[in-house]
């Protein structure tokens, strides 16, 4: 499924396409998946299952780029692709929206979430770093060149997002230090 | 074709829901749009012309906040949705996604990129934050939560992108400051 969304876009995700590539016969698809909607449901579990788990290196900005690394290669591959295409109808169907959600974008945001928090419980970060809408920032980076802007994904990007965006917002003092006795 | 695009999504975007909306006979819409890629043209300059000028406050700060203000209002709105219904079809095709380019994401582009390059030629921030990718980051918060995450997009999140994601990041040393003869 994810080699033909990936190649036909959406709107090429057929039964028969499916089965073709699957080598079996459309009746057997149909049994597994009763509309395209649970076809598009089985898309995104799949790809769920392809995320690989979340490395603890002890630093949060090895663990950042290790988990931004694994995000754009998932990306820009087949599975990336697929994900993609689905966007459109996902936009217009809220059980689909639903799940991807949970399938796709749990992988990305449980990841990041476990590398931050894993800092925070170090006392690498703060708690207010941690809870604060600056986390969000590195990864929204990567999220809009893939999906609208085109721009580059890739190592280089990966370290740019890392060492100039998320390790420097979430590491800087998170209030005016209150001087003692004013 | 705003109103239609908003309501009804993508699918629901056709030459006959467009001539209700518009009072008008088919014919008519046929004669100014000849296909529905016409239509969805025509639908981009329409959001590209509703965009206001870009303010010119003096401060970054302000400038970014009058911009993003803007830009959350347009998405949150008619315009917002009807340009957001249309990314599975411009994910799809070439020549809308070139138009999708210029069209409804010009005028956020070129007003963020003002407001910068202004702050630039005033000093108020280095040349090198000015290029760098970080410039990207408070926008793309707001641009993932509109297509994808579903977040809140209001006065208050305006105020923490600009103070805690675009200002710390563009207004801190670039660069490890070289001493005197070393």
């Amino acid at each position: 499924m994810l080699e033909v969304l990936g190649r036909d876009g959406y709107a090429g995700l057929t039964m028969d396409a499916v089965a073709l590539v699957a080598g079996v016969g459309k009746a057997t698809i149909y049994r597994r998946w009763s509309s395209k909607t649970d076809l598009l449901l089985g898309v995104m579990a799949a790809v769920r299952d392809e995320a690989s788990t979340v490395p603890d290196t002890g630093c949060l900005r090895d663990d950042l780029v290790a988990v931004l690394t694994a995000t754009v290669d998932l990306l820009t591959g087949p599975a990336g692709r697929a994900v993609r295409g689905l966007l459109g109808a996902v936009l217009e169907d809220p059980v689909l929206a639903e799940a991807y959600q949970r399938g796709p974008l749990a992988w990305w945001n449980a990841a990041w979430a476990t590398a931050l928090d894993r800092a925070a419980a170090r006392g690498e970060i703060s708690a207010a770093a941690r809870a604060s809408l600056a986390a969000e920032a590195g990864p929204a980076v990567v999220g809009l060149r893939w999906l609208v802007t085109g721009g580059p994904l890739d190592a280089a990007v990966v370290s740019e997002i890392v060492d100039m965006v998320t390790m420097p917002l979430l590491t800087r003092p998170q209030t005016t230090p209150a001087g003692p006795g004013t």
